[in-house]
């Protein structure tokens, strides 16, 4: 296993920050937490007495009960609040909210928002650990970590040398945005698939290959990630037809037998079956949508337990 | 108390599924987390370690509460989760949800569904154990298996031979569907009362004798049924008229004179005083009302604590 | 540290029914908890076994979360309730349900409601302990015991001969009502100042002098008490502008250099920055605005504390 004592983050905010050993300890110390889970008493008294508040001002009951079973099986206090009864619709702003929490006294505070940029400006305002569960279309860094821990295993631990192509709506995903950062850095070498009007800003300055003909795109790749398309963009006219974006860019068998063999598909969830992924594709030995749910609550407790006891890490030295 | 060891059933979606011994040594085993409840420490170590997902994509906060106080005296973790806010939202069947949720390893999910067979659609598809906490007009086996704890103390232990009516909208209650089951065969002697618009689809496959005056049907009874009147019906024009239904098939205390010495009134709550039951029988001795309420609580920890160590069980068989 | 054993009330329904004595004890006590939430490990075992039902029928995440926190610190099982999804909707009284909430064997209910008086009006009905967390415009004791910990904590522990000022809304205010009676049995001299259509019925009662003019008002105080202005009278023509209300009433430095040095800020929070607080004093040394809430967990675990172990304080005697 590799070492990185203390562990030097008091907060979650991206992937980029994360150096490749703190990379490779996180999904270490997430590897015994994903046996602690397969146990019949899936329990850990590491955190007990911490308190971690889950602050999702945006809807997303499946990241919030993934970390909200992080933390109790850390046997932490878990407090959930939402953005609906908070005081932000009375009016008050989101650094006077994160001050209230963090006067509670709570260890670590996760934090999804719609602004891109949130959980840093909370981050640089408390000091109390903040850990990013996904903000606006910025970054989602424990989705691309669950992404690599999955892989990872699929791929017995070798990331060198592998393919992985991004596929959908490139231009409004965070989770794209923390993967290719992520994947890159892990010597995987990326491709991306869209079409012209979900194409992401910047194109130039993504670490990878741009397609727009996915047959082209599948070609060789070891593992393919499909985005989720967000349904409200059609009514920004972003997507005309979605039935022509289903012919051309929805993941299908058909694609899969011009990639590598043993190829693997991720998707975030939810999914629109037969929109951006085929439900032959989703039920099939090749997809690792499941595996992503479950490595979810094992890279957030090894999140968690790395920023709540980071304190602790240091003071033993 | 009766041996059923290893409890043989890994969900549970009906009392139907239940053979009588079964049935009693369930009750056996809520007895003993019924004492529990009434210690100054009303907690027991038994599920530390397990995770129960509540999801409720019905609202209801009085079972949700139930389930959710019995999970945590047993030491559960316990998940609430409801369907505003989640994938289903998004657009996500209740089959991708549902293992979405399985995959961050529960040990039961808590199901309450609009749809009739919606806990047997789950159950056939997770490896945890599903318990059914109300599916449509089908089947609500918890409140069954309270209201059978709740007769078997105000009775010692003594169904055979005994009178029950259940008294209402038989067309579209889970409770009265549940509930004739197990106490025909518990060898209660059934009777149901309900207006003609009210009455359920093949009578003739309900286990005991229809009446539609209540004075005649609640003669010599020794406990009644009465069912809560769902006021959308009225919409639907099925309750024309609520003072008249109300003046022929609320229970009185009139109605209770004419009943055996010492009968019981049972009601699952919330009631509608003055329509389906009169405000003076609520509050009497006769009242079984808070005892089915807190019988619940009992009830729903010995569910839980069968259907989550029956692995263990096996196991040291 | 006084001594107030056994804790003799059941409930908390405001702070007139407690003795000085009383006082002092439960902030004895808030104090030892205090120096708990500042520890690594922020959790006692003392409530092991306990239940607390959270019962916010207003939004109030602010109020249920410091409760929540307070609850799990002391080792609790708590549940939140709200009266969306509750039985309430469906027609069913407060009592009932209160009853109904009861017959699960709760140690504790707290209960916050827009009805003045329905604190009272539950613990007349429940066994378990009830403690008001704000109803309507009559009290919200648990707010005036953290705001006389901050000071206290502030000024060394002496309240007698300082003064108090308390600014804004007092007609809709339960946190004035609450605050000014014990204050000024703590000794604390008051002064209220509001505009005219915010000020209470029955002025004459309140034992302190009342001020229109801010300036005069806050010449020599030690602190200053803002009080929330809600927005939602404006509506209501109690507020026919805003701006003349914030150039008249909003607390700002100029004015603190008329009171008495290290002069304290109280505000319940959330605030309107700008309309009855200057952001700068907000934000300032003189600010007791985050004390408050932190005070606010230990407060609450104290009241949850002494009335929660009542009873067996009562057995160990």
């Amino acid at each position: 296993m590799s070492e990185v004592y203390p562990w030097p983050h008091k907060d979650l905010l991206d992937v980029s920050q994360l150096s490749v050993d703190e990379i490779m300890h996180l999904l270490d110390t997430a590897r015994s937490f994903h046996e602690v889970n397969r146990r019949p008493v899936k329990k850990v008294p590491t955190l007990k007495g911490k308190t971690i508040m889950l602050f999702f001002a945006e809807n997303s009951t499946r990241t919030k009960t993934s970390f909200d079973v992080a933390g109790k099986r850390l046997s932490a206090d878990t407090h959930a609040l939402g953005k609906s009864g908070s005081s932000i619709q009375k009016g008050e702003s989101l650094k006077d909210t994160a001050l209230t929490l963090q006067a509670m006294r709570p260890d670590v505070v996760v934090l999804r928002d719609a602004s891109s940029g949130a959980a840093q400006f909370l981050a640089d305002r408390l000091h109390c650990s903040v850990v990013n569960a996904g903000d606006g279309w910025h970054a989602h860094p424990t989705q691309a970590l669950l992404d690599a821990f999955s892989l990872r295993e699929a791929w017995n631990g070798a990331f060198e040398g592998k393919t992985l192509l991004i596929l959908g709506d490139m231009a409004h995903s965070r989770v794209a945005r923390s993967g290719a950062n992520l994947f890159s850095r892990l010597g995987v070498r990326l491709r991306f698939c869209a079409p012209r009007t979900l194409l992401p800003a910047g194109k130039h300055l993504w670490p990878g290959e741009f397609f727009s003909d996915l047959n082209e795109a599948v070609r060789g790749v070891d593992a393919v990630m499909c985005l989720r398309l967000q349904l409200e963009r059609q009514q920004a006219g972003l997507l005309p037809d979605l039935r022509d974006y289903s012919a051309r860019y929805c993941l299908t068998m058909r694609h899969l037998e011009l990639a590598n063999p043993g190829v693997r598909v991720l998707h975030p969830g939810p999914m629109n079956r037969g929109l951006e992924i085929a439900s032959d594709i989703a039920d099939s030995p090749a997809s690792l949508v499941l595996d992503q749910v479950e490595a979810g609550v094992a890279v957030r407790m090894a999140v968690l337990y790395l920023c709540a006891t980071r304190a602790e890490q240091t003071a033993n030295l």
